[in-house]
């Protein structure tokens, strides 16, 4: 019989999980502190609201099948379908809408290292209104995400569609081989601009002349957004849609200049991000010192989708984080470290006559905010100690014959190896010292 | 095409989940403050991992279907399972093991007035040890649990399965009968005395005198556990396993006394807990003012069943939250409000001109801790206010052309109606007073 996992499933073990579980819960307090309360959708959803909404690869990688009543189901493949079904279903929502989800999702592809069937999505979303206001606020809540998770060095790069339009039609393309196109300007970062002339040669009615021309407007170096949207009206002002988005780009300017936020938004008009269905602002982005992991927080206005089901357009804006990347640059970036810990102190059994001496310690210690762990069983302090080691407790509390007599505590600080008799109200006090869990 | 949610499933909607989550976070800082960490296991196992471990009937009710690999999957019908499967496959883990886990599950029953396929169970369990300080553990834990969501009148009733077990024999029963036996004892509170004895009746080899003393000792009323626990003594001592029961209850006394908790905890031996998986103490937890929701969470030692895939026996104890009924009973104790409100304040858009100013009004709300909604789009004021009145926002802040050349806002309570032109800094003290959402 096979005792294991799931093929291309994993389990989260509590010491990766508790680090976790802490950074979505930073996540979600910026989210409400945005005024965005969570939504919750089942996981099963019927299938033909699943299907054909996300391509044809999409459909291939669902979770399908007949439930006992003989219903077509399928497990969600991501969060903004069952969105679109939930505001075409539930008359009494009214617009503007937010929400945050962070909930798995499960697509059966092929596992490869770091990719699994099973992994948690979080995108937050405003739909209802197409503003300046509404872009900028998510760029606003992009950056207080990664100010509260204490990543200081990032950018968030932020294009318009409308200017990706416009560089598609430099290049001489209508909306036919705008997709390619877009797909390889993503990707010129990567391939540098040789791969890309290249390439982009092999999309029919590509205009070189032009393909150069946009080579020049995606590979100024502008730190400046005020300079670079200067730029972009003077090379592309004469585009409508273009102009439109400068525009619409500007505005935004201002507002994430009001919140303080602007000198982490940077206007890139490389920044192409694969998906067809955004229609105005797109942004990614970048940590400066792993810029190779990737995009860790993404995505735009995408007018179109979430009316679907609706029947008619709603406006919306989201960005989806990626939670695995986040994760991993939080760990490469030494930000995991304060919150690994399963308690910030254990407090030892030394005998069944002190047991009780042992709880009622634990009570204060806890009703004073300390996360306290008690070795649960008879065993050789030695034992306990090693256990409290492996585990990662900094702190570990004995309370033997003598000190029970004289009222106090042996403190252990496990990493020094110190050990110290004192009172449990100053015990307390160094340990909140060394684990203020809460402020941190 | 059915644009709904799947039969038996249900949205929870942001207002609702917004609520449920800040009571699941509630819960999660206790067990951490307890030293338990969180566990996440996939959505899928294998079938024959589930299959045959919570009787025929939970078999029936599995999710289960053929991946696009042909493997013989199934949704997870409990986290207990999952537990033990983790147990057996991660050689790294050490004991004593502690863990929570708050997820899904997934069942096909019939639907019916609050009962849905797909629920959040909440288990907290530690495995590997059995002894008093684990079982006090966990009446601590459960405590814990209920004075941080605000609840002041409950009772923790516990008994051990030792003491059901001397009943059945004083009721002359042995292993054949006890499971219909217990089951009986459990609703011994609704039937009444008289249709148990007339139903317990019908149980092969019942001995009716037996069944005279069991009402007996389980009808008796003592308040006191000490009490309890001494006729207990005297009425089943005779019986080894009762003594050793008695034996372990007493030392649990003296544990919980120590931790502060004694009072809300009741020995009570007519504590059944259907489960016949129980090996030790059993208890469940009546709130005062609402006793017929039934218990809101309940558990027990049950030292056989997590070794199942290990291959060997691994005790342990645990609790189950039943999140749906406390959530339900926190609604009826009026223990919600404070947390249903998406934001604290909404600031308006007054004019195109002046949105800068208000993203900057939002930006230092929110950087001083104030959950700050932003109105996302231009509309006129009285739209705003009705948005903020409907979405309970208690605070509305509108920056005009006056209060920004004065340096001021005016700070509007919805509640009271009531609206002043005072500082930036002013309101915020206001809206502290009134919302202290962290320290609640």
């Amino acid at each position: 019989m096979k005792v294991q996992c799931l093929k291309g499933f994993r389990d989260y073990l509590p010491g990766e999980m508790l680090q976790k579980d802490r950074m979505l819960q930073t996540v979600q307090q910026v989210f409400q502190q945005h005024g965005y309360p969570p939504l919750m959708t089942p996981a099963l959803e019927y299938s033909e609201v699943l299907l054909n909404k996300s391509g044809e690869e999409a459909d291939l990688l669902l979770y399908r099948f007949r439930d006992n009543g003989d219903r077509d189901v399928a497990m969600r493949y991501d969060l903004t379908v069952p969105l679109a079904r939930v505001l075409a279903e539930h008359g009494e929502i009214t617009m503007p809408f937010r929400r945050y989800q962070i909930a798995p999702v499960w697509r059966a592809e092929k596992p490869a290292r770091g990719r699994f069937r099973e992994f948690v999505q979080c995108d937050v979303d405003l739909v209802g209104v197409d503003s300046a206001a509404a872009d900028a606020e998510m760029l606003v809540i992009g950056c207080a995400v990664m100010d509260a998770l204490g990543i200081e060095q990032y950018q968030m790069r932020v294009n318009h569609r409308g200017i990706l339009g416009a560089l598609c039609r430099l290049a001489g393309l209508e909306s036919a081989g705008e997709v390619a196109f877009l797909r390889l300007l993503d990707k010129l970062d990567k391939i540098g601009a040789d791969a890309f002339r290249s390439e982009v040669g092999e999309i029919p009615g590509i205009d070189s002349d032009g393909v150069e021309k946009v080579l020049e407007t995606v590979l100024i170096e502008r730190d400046d957004s005020r300079q670079m949207l200067q730029f972009l009206q003077e090379a592309l002002g004469h585009d409508d849609e273009a102009a439109a988005a400068i525009a619409r780009m500007d505005r935004v300017q201002d507002l994430i200049e009001a919140s303080g936020v602007a000198d982490h938004c940077q206007i890139d008009p490389s920044i192409a991000r694969g998906l067809s269905y955004y229609t105005g602002l797109v942004y990614e982005t970048i940590l400066d010192s792993i810029p190779e992991i990737g995009s860790v927080m993404s995505g735009g206005r995408y007018d179109g989708l979430i009316g679907m089901f609706a029947g008619k357009e709603l406006p919306a804006i989201g960005i989806s984080l990626g939670i695995d990347r986040l994760f991993s640059a939080l760990k490469e970036l030494d930000l995991l470290d304060a919150c690994s810990q399963p308690a910030d102190v254990m407090v030892c059994q030394f005998s069944p006559e002190l047991l009780a001496a042992s709880f009622e310690a634990a009570a204060t210690l806890r009703a004073a905010g300390i996360a306290t762990l008690l070795y649960p069983t008879e065993a050789k302090l030695k034992k306990q100690l090693q256990f409290a080691q492996r585990a990662g407790v900094p702190f570990v509390i004995v309370i033997g014959v003598d000190e029970h007599k004289a009222g106090t505590v042996q403190l252990r600080s496990m990493d020094e190896g110190l050990q110290e008799e004192i009172s449990l109200a100053e015990a307390m006090k160094k340990i909140e010292q060394t684990c203020r869990r809460d402020g941190q």
